[in-house]
């Protein structure tokens, strides 16, 4: 079947959500959101296209910092609510300049800190 | 620092995204909805419990399939706006009786299924 990124289900807001996982390691990286346009802008360009909440705009994944992410497959889930996106991840996936954004564990009630950032 | 979970930052719904990863494969199984009650849960009973959106009540994942979640691990990313469970995963994940709810891959434009339902 032909892919349409209409058939997606998207949230109120018109988003839905985008993990983003090292297609190597399989380490979650980050989740994003995507609309339906940076979901055709990531598969049309290979480079993983967000929509920023904040800022109301596409959001090319590394466009000041370099930190892109090239896009190796785009997976959706079953209820069509969720996308997967495997990347090859340049540098650091989080602001804080850290591999992952998942880099706090709950650890016996206690936040834990896993890395600390690239020097 | 003590772990509260009303220290994360839900949406308007009150609910917070999840993504279920499996432990040892790395795979990403699903991504559930959780409010501050269900990530109490999680963490007080070792048993990865969402927010049903649809029935509106806590849905301690696999109660009536007994496809389990036992919890390894819970991460939180740099925003408090996402988790990542770590998980041992009963059985499938999914409710179509697959192992992951990303079975379903967008190559060259087409939808292609990963995965059969197991038998």
């Amino acid at each position: 079947m032909r892919f349409d990124p209409a058939s997606l289900t998207y949230d109120d807001r018109g988003l839905i959500p985008a993990v983003a996982q090292d297609h190597r390691s399989g380490e979650v990286l980050m989740l994003g959101w995507m609309n339906s346009g940076a979901v055709a802008r990531t598969l049309e360009t290979g480079r993983v296209t967000y929509w920023s909440r904040s800022r109301q705009s596409f959001w090319a994944k590394g466009e000041t910092s370099g930190h892109i992410q090239r896009l190796v497959e785009m997976r959706l889930d079953c209820d069509r609510d969720c996308l997967l996106v495997l990347v090859e991840q340049t540098g650091p996936a989080c602001h804080t300049n850290r591999r992952t954004c998942f880099y706090t564990a709950v650890r016996e009630g206690t936040e834990t800190e896993l890395m600390a950032p690239a020097p």
